[in-house]
């Protein structure tokens, strides 16, 4: 019953579903627990906090999991990539940014280059560089990321980079997403938001409250949430974050908020204080199918054999002779 | 061999594909040859020209085609309605707007109503309204539309409209995309693009040639070009076109280009001269999958074979023991 393709192989894992590593949220125990499941996972080393990834990849015990990291911060402290190659991971992921400094310490330690694009130029580009695993993520995708949707990205970066496997991301919630990803031509699926909202994800249960109460048609991609924590990312990335009132406020006036440190001191106030009508939380389109805060094994669990129930029923469920 | 799901079985048509009611393009030919294939072939009748949708209708022959509004411009002309209606057409599309005032003559008509959306909470009251059929368009559309991507609304518009089919529209191209929708839980796609490029599609061949030569990457949603036609929409809808030299020019200053009548006109012309570096070529993201300008009939075709084969060869192809 096990759904098997080249990126379970190449990862040497059960199930092809990875997870996103998101920013703190993806810890060490978050990233075990998704790899105990059969799942693969990811701890997010971000924006690159020494002492951090230093404890989280302790935390991980001895599981199988990657790391990965924002590429354009990375470049700034690149010996961070030294501290989680001497873990031996099985992979490394960079998104946002030029992977061609670290292509080769990354092969030479034996793990696995996963680069995640954005268009299907930058496939085409991670692929030159030596990339194992290319995740296509679209805009629907909580955090940062483009503008590019899932459904159409997909297929063409499959197209685009030949032999190497693509993974989905964006917009990947449930079984349904994965079996759709694999009929589009992926190898997997990446998700985020859905792993936020499990027990074991680092963040305070109520943002994930707010993740599993939310509508997805009241997210929003923008750059205001990194103007207020001074957090300034290159083009084309903006970020998609659950509406709040902050993003009602500021929306269309992110000029003006760049003037104004009582905002930016008070967002930080916010995000010490978890007032998520002001800090944000980094979720994406796919909040309409999170409805519930189980353990992320569970969620690898259900989104395996919902897809795999999918596909086994496939040729019953809409043929005729 | 055929995929048969409750969009077949409500339009009473071999293979669930619906072509986009695109304005001008979607002619009588074009729709005709569509539903001679197999699948469901819908007239465009976009902003409202009697004299050319009173043509239309007569050209599709006895063709079981239906017909697809501008709802906000329907508003302004409701006697088209009665117009496409006197053909009694199987279904009527309604798409951007308010459907309140048609959904009676439509169903008296004993045509179905097909109401086309971009968010969840649109799909919940258009089917509150009556809707029969709702087609959830993602943002990688052409044309108008607003943007949510595909792969996250279709689900999450399949799980809150209950038991009425659901229409994959925005970043639709090949039997990939047909599968994929159907594992999202869709009953069927609607393609525009594609059908753009075909010999029938009512557009010059420099156009389509435009769609085949263009890349994914390079399309723009924007109100540039609505601004340049004088075509005003309401908020919150924008319209993806093929990047070209006129939207690199004014991008991001849409403000400035509203009081640029010089330019207004100089957009007319290029207009009527078929300069695509200056009039737009209204197409969606999945551009990068369309390659050739086959027959519509064989566009249909092709789609529901692909997609065919994806969905027997998934059991095959995904599992092990």
């Amino acid at each position: 019953m096990k759904i098997k393709t080249r990126l379970t192989e190449l990862l040497g894992i059960e199930h092809p579903i990875m997870l996103a590593p998101m920013d703190i949220v993806a810890d060490g125990r978050l990233a075990a627990t998704v790899s105990a499941a059969g799942g693969f996972g990811l701890i997010g080393g971000g924006y690159g906090d020494r002492t951090w990834l230093t404890r989280e990849l302790a935390a991980a015990g001895d599981a199988r999991v990657g790391v990965g990291f924002i590429t354009w911060s990375l470049a700034k402290q690149p010996d961070l990539l030294d501290l989680a190659l001497e873990r031996g991971p099985p992979a490394v992921m960079l998104s946002f940014g030029d992977v061609a400094p670290f292509a080769i310490p990354i092969k030479q330690a034996g793990a696995l280059m996963v680069c995640q694009i954005q268009s299907v130029a930058q496939a085409v580009e991670a692929v030159e560089q030596g990339a194992d695993i290319i995740v296509a993520q679209g805009g629907e995708a909580g955090g940062h990321g483009v503008s590019r949707g899932t459904f159409a990205l997909v297929p063409a970066v499959c197209d685009a980079v030949g032999s190497v496997p693509v993974v989905a991301a964006g917009g990947v919630a449930d079984g349904r997403s994965l079996a759709a990803a694999l009929m589009l031509g992926a190898d997997g699926v990446l998700a985020g938001t859905r792993f936020y909202a499990t027990h074991e994800a680092a963040a305070v249960i109520s943002a994930k409250e707010r993740i599993v109460a939310a509508k997805g048609d009241d997210t929003i991609r923008s750059i205001l949430f990194d103007i207020a924590r001074k957090n300034v990312w290159p083009a084309p990335y903006t970020g998609r974050v659950l509406m709040n009132a902050f993003a009602e406020r500021w929306r269309e006036r992110e000029a003006e908020l760049m003037q104004r440190p009582d905002e930016v001191r008070r967002y930080e106030e916010a995000r010490a204080a978890d007032d998520f009508e002001t800090a944000a939380v980094i979720a994406g389109e796919a909040v309409d199918m999170v409805c519930d805060i189980p353990s992320a094994g569970e969620v690898v669990e259900r989104m395996a054999r919902q897809a795999s129930v999918l596909l086994d029923g496939a040729t019953n469920r809409y043929k005729t002779g």
